[in-house]
């Protein structure tokens, strides 16, 4: 059992196909961090949802977890939206730390690799 | 003058924050290709259009233009909204040859660096 969670965050889409990169994204972090319990989870239209994996991660023993917006930037969904989810989740689960951290795309990281693959690098 | 352009298309938002990412991708871009015409071009909500920011590329006598989409997938707006508006650029610039590639969250080192990112390396 994992005491630690990361919760990817994207926002779905009708089209099941438009979930494969963040599934990707999903496997790749599962391989860099072999002892969290890793997951992706949506906002809309794909499940599970934010609530639905909380509650799994909760349920299955995690103390600390942390929601990783997969994001390009921080628009509405994540200025309003999120925050609201994961107040209920703090409430429903007292004894485990939620932590949210800044969307994937704001990171430097993520900003040169982007760059780097529109020009063809 | 420049003979090449690179037209980074993103989606856009309300917020005028939610461009900051997108905006570091294009300098970060700009300082990868100095010889290419770069801009950053939105489907709604900011400015320039993608309409826009073609036109432009071609009055400034670019011959050869590609778009790359600044999203995480490809979903609905890219694979409905934008062929549509890139036929029509195509039909107004007969003589720029427009390319599309594929969505920044579909390449490898793009999903490497988002895993890196969401695992806190």
């Amino acid at each position: 059992m994992s005491k630690e969670a990361i919760v990817l965050f994207a926002h779905g889409a009708r089209d099941p196909e438009w979930a494969k990169p963040a599934r990707r994204v999903t496997e790749e972090l599962a391989r860099l961090c072999p002892e969290a319990w890793v997951t992706l989870a949506f906002l809309e239209f794909m499940s599970p949802s934010l609530e639905e994996a909380v509650d799994a991660a909760a349920a299955s023993g995690v103390e600390s977890l942390r929601v990783v917006p997969l994001f390009l930037a921080q628009g509405g969904h994540l200025k309003r939206d999120l925050p609201v989810l994961l107040e209920a989740a703090r409430s429903r689960h007292p004894a485990c730390r939620i932590e949210l951290v800044t969307a994937v795309g704001e990171d430097e990281g993520v900003v040169r690799a982007m760059a780097r693959c529109a020009a063809g690098l």
